[in-house]
């Protein structure tokens, strides 16, 4: 059950002729979370065959238009395509008046019901969560109110193996019992151990969301041992001053936070529009951080399998 | 002086991936007008090569997200670009209302001013007009108050040929006095006619814009004469009463619009999603108006010459 991200938009503000700004769809456990939506998403969704009714909800980070102008005309297409299903909207505030100023001006009958869910930028908590999966908000440090984003999968339930059942002859009553977690009498009196009969389909895995932000320490504790994170990468390592400024980070903040936190790997992107050679970006931050990626467009990253701890 | 106009988007309601929602750039005497902005025009105009910090005036059909959505990015990137020019925005009622939100939820730090007009989607009249250049509101028939728009250049000023200044031996008094329109006296008292030293340097060209509309013999009236007609054709012949019931045009409604108005050229867009074959659709329409065109994304289309009037 592997986390998959697909990276639809990855540009800064300024836009170009051939880059969208930010937009991501996370799968997690056959879920799919809109993580930013950047103007173009619902095209760059199209291009990436995401079905936009497929979305469980919406995640955004700050109020900068770059990171969130797409998602008026997706929820207006969502209307076009009959969604019925309310969709949840994760965002901090003024989220819900530019929402309203959007239903009362241009949907104002929309045959589903977007919801809005302050998200407070200050709190590193929990707020989405299901059987299967947690989604937790993380502070971050950009000229507005913004938050990152972690997914991670929930420990999944047992299993038990084939092998069990055969060799032990076991029973609906007591392959239940052992997916609880629990030891299995026999007829023949003989007790098995629970852990002789089950295994956990998969490691759970976990993905962060870190952009716009200052290079932030806290930030690498609040994501210590995340298997795959993006974050964002506004300016060379040579403009600390600019990024700093501008509540932004360099290829080496990003890359120190992914090393702090352990993470398995770097995904980076949010690139000012002055940099043509993103090469160069991505080599500053593996000097630091060996396993970066630049988040390219129309890209998917997965997260397959654990990596085994250092 | 031609009349250009570049289509930057061309698709209905429905987002494809490949397409965009309506959005074209008239220029007229070099003069940049924006009329109507779906999601992504900003790098549309990018790739058509177009400088946004070039438009002198945005005129907005209707308050439907697929003609404006599109508008609040790129008033964003003016802003980043450093543009301090007021930018008037003609649009109708409620657009006002959408550019506060947007403003003050988004933008509270404009270095410029977006300027609205609002345009009486009842009145045929000069809602814009300067020396060289009017435009006209025209009433459309469409499910929210929707005004098409059409771009008319005035009659140039005389230009004095160079032979006649030869000729006569024009000094530069008589020069301007025979701009104005004067006959002029020579120093021998010869009188010579206006009309034997002066020459308009271009007929004036006319262009409109209808979208989106019901069928409308009035409309057809208010452009008679005109020089190119962009006018919607969302169905097919077939679909008259979708047509008519959704407040859009069928193929055959706008060649006869075009046919009823004389008009030079005719160029069809705003298809509905679901016909792959444009060319079934402009084909309905050469049957009644064959000088017509697909208004294809990409594409300028110039009003090069008067046409000899039938």
């Amino acid at each position: 059950m592997p986390i998959a991200v697909t990276i639809l938009g990855n540009s800064s503000a300024k836009p170009t002729a051939t880059g969208h700004p930010s937009a991501q769809v996370v799968n997690i456990n056959e879920q799919l979370f809109l993580v930013d939506a950047g103007e173009g998403v619902q095209r760059q969704m199209a291009r990436a065959g995401i079905s936009p009714l497929k979305l469980r909800a919406v995640f955004i980070s700050h109020l900068h238009g770059d990171h969130v102008f797409g998602l008026f005309p997706l929820l207006s297409t969502l209307g076009l395509y009959g969604r019925r299903t309310p969709l949840r909207i994760y965002a901090p505030r003024p989220f819900g008046e530019a929402l309203e100023a959007f239903l009362r001006l241009f949907e104002s009958d929309l045959p589903y019901t977007p919801e809005w869910v302050e998200v407070d930028t200050t709190k590193h908590r929990i707020i989405f969560e299901n059987d299967t999966t947690e989604v937790w908000s993380l502070p971050l440090r950009h000229r507005v109110p913004t938050a990152g984003y972690l997914f991670r999968q929930k420990e999944p339930a047992l299993n038990v193996t084939k092998y069990a059942i055969e060799r032990y002859g076991l029973d609906p009553h007591q392959i239940v019992a052992a997916k609880r977690g629990e030891d299995v009498e026999l007829s023949s009196r003989e007790i098995i151990p629970n852990n002789l009969l089950t295994y956990r389909p998969y490691p759970p895995m976990s993905y962060a969301y870190c952009s716009d932000t200052n290079y932030s320490a806290r930030l690498a504790k609040m994501i210590q041992g995340v298997d795959m994170l993006y974050h964002e990468a506004t300016y060379a390592a040579s403009e600390r001053k600019m990024a700093k400024l501008r509540g932004h980070s360099t290829t080496e903040d990003a890359a120190k936070v992914a090393q702090m936190a352990d993470a398995g790997k770097l995904l980076i992107g949010h690139f000012s529009s002055r940099y043509k050679d993103l090469e160069a970006l991505v080599q500053e931050s593996r000097e630091i951080f060996p396993a970066t990626e630049i988040a390219r467009e129309g890209t998917t990253f997965t997260i397959e399998e654990k990596r085994i701890k250092r």
